[in-house]
């Protein structure tokens, strides 16, 4: 049977994620914002109307056009997928011939590799300086170099929470001959998208998620904004009927009351900084400043103080090799939360 | 910005479905079955228990558990997608490397080809005879001399409602040198799945959604069930966290009652029995006997009628060219529905 697998895969590992229960969960970057009874009610209520025996609106309509509201984009502009990793993927199928090649730096989101490989693509790795920083021109001279496609980029990084700067970003659109995708998933905590110039530029992919900043990684729900010619070219590639119609309904919700996503975002932004700081006082920890909703810590104790708290029932990101070996991602909770982890970490 | 789209799908069209409203929609092989109010209880009360901040879970353990005790399968066999359609492209992702051909009969489920090319394949059509019927030795020969390496079926038959007979299924696994994928979206309205066998073959794959006998087209669930080996390399490119958590706990609800999904297949296919028997009597109309939700007819006036039945507001599936210019597809509807049908081609 191997015979009919693809080669190219054969060392390719399954992302695992485990199944173990914490009692406080800060590993995936999730929101620890409960909704209010009204949008719970809200959302019940849109559950009650969807028609389950119908195929949902195979191209999301209402949805693109509440969250263009939300984003200030129109909505012809805008693709609704499965999380942005179903998006990431189609971006990957739209513009990947195989052998084609691919860029991101190192470290960054780990599905652009994936995604990129899955399509028979190879992934060019631009590694980051010792302190994660991004020599831009480096950066759009190996992309060129390399004839690579597509770049990806998060911004704000995950998972350094490090930004690049809106005139670094023109930059390297302008300068780069790849389709340039900022990956925008934890935009609402830094403030300063790019997506206003997604009719400006002709290879500008901005991906965003409700998974982060509105506290809805349940549902998967991640938008993409680009001119009208990639779109169509995009769209080319998407599954109809991607997104189904709980998803769609729930979202528009979400979208519709722009003030408590607004509330919610300074409340992690608040508890970011409180984090933070009290972070900076353990002298074993270095600290990176995030314009996230995590942070990322280096310690040569990481493998440790992980295993530590996992038996205290609290799981963080640990990182075993590599350019992180040593490193520790803490995603930003409720006051409570931080406050227990902060005073195991000192009583370690 | 062209040279950076895939050349070959240059002259590829979007799959888009209008956004037009029709009094009757009969076009979409969707199941007319309401939800009693105990069953939307259970579904209000399963979203309420949803942790929207949190990710779902990415192997779907649950729904797995519940869909094996369904179908009579082990949940080691079962993986999750968005539809059938997330799992076929999951599968041609997973076995073709560019240019690899993957095979398929004329007429059957259009997405078959789409993913494939998608997946920079290659799709090999066997034109089925002028009755279509499928001439099973020249369908292996076909994959075989062609070196396929996933053959697609639909059983029954998606746009025909025709099935294979078992002996026919079992010969070709036996003897194509591929990946059997059969597809038994409207497997309920027949009854006799191939599932059992997926554990006596290295290349056999069944897929099967909650769409159309299950009456939850909205929730885009599907269900893939093969060997562990298969299963294995199939994870490798299913993305992670791919079923949102909706979907997870609605498909939950529906599987706990098997009588009334029983039931409700009972229902239709009375009413399949009814509107074949009617349409029978039809002088102009060659009906095809079906198996699924839907009957297919071939008639001259084919176009005159569809556009004749859009202006009263009803929704048939209409072919416009092709080896299926001239036919019409009616998805079963209610009672109700199958009458005002009737009655208007009766009066044309």
């Amino acid at each position: 049977m191997e015979k009919l697998f693809r080669e190219d895969l054969k060392y390719f590992k399954p992302y695992k994620v485990g199944k173990e229960n914490y009692k406080i969960k800060l590993d995936a970057n999730e929101s620890f914002i409960k909704y209010p009874k009204e949008i719970e009610k809200e959302i019940l209520n849109a559950v009650q109307n969807t028609m389950f025996n119908r195929y949902p609106d195979e191209m999301s309509r209402d949805l693109r056009k509440l969250y263009g509201e939300y984003i200030g984009a129109d909505e012809d502009n805008i693709i609704v997928g499965n999380g942005s990793d179903e998006l990431i993927q189609i971006i990957t199928n739209t513009f990947l011939d195989k052998g084609d090649k691919a860029a991101m730096v190192m470290p960054d989101f780990s599905m652009y590799d994936i995604y990129t490989e899955i399509a028979r693509g190879s992934m060019v790795k631009i590694p980051l300086d010792d302190e994660f920083n991004i020599d831009i021109q480096n950066l759009i001279d190996t992309v060129n170099k390399e004839k690579c496609k597509i770049l990806f980029l998060s911004n704000p990084n995950n998972p350094i929470g490090r930004i690049i700067k809106r005139e670094d970003i023109i930059k390297i659109i302008e300068n780069c001959n790849s389709i340039v995708v900022i990956d925008e998933a934890y935009m609402e905590f830094y403030g300063d998208s790019i997506i206003d110039k997604c009719n400006c530029y002709k290879n500008l992919i901005v991906l965003r998620t409700c998974s982060k900043a509105l506290g809805a990684a349940a549902i998967r729900l991640g938008f993409l904004i680009a001119n009208i010619e990639l779109v169509e070219e995009i769209l080319k590639v998407k599954p109809p009927f991607n997104v189904n119609a709980l998803t769609q309904n729930v979202g528009s919700v979400l979208l519709k009351d722009k003030d408590f996503i607004i509330k919610n975002v300074n409340k992690i932004i608040e508890e970011r900084e409180y984090l933070y700081k009290e972070l900076r006082k353990i002298k074993e920890f270095k600290v990176y400043k995030s314009y996230a909703n995590f942070i990322l810590i280096e310690t040569k104790n990481s493998d440790k103080i992980n295993d530590f708290l996992i038996k205290k029932g609290i799981k963080l990101r640990s990182f075993k090799e590599g350019r992180l070996k040593n490193f520790l991602r803490i995603t930003v909770g409720t006051r409570e939360e931080n406050n227990i982890v902060l005073s195991k970490i000192r009583n370690f």
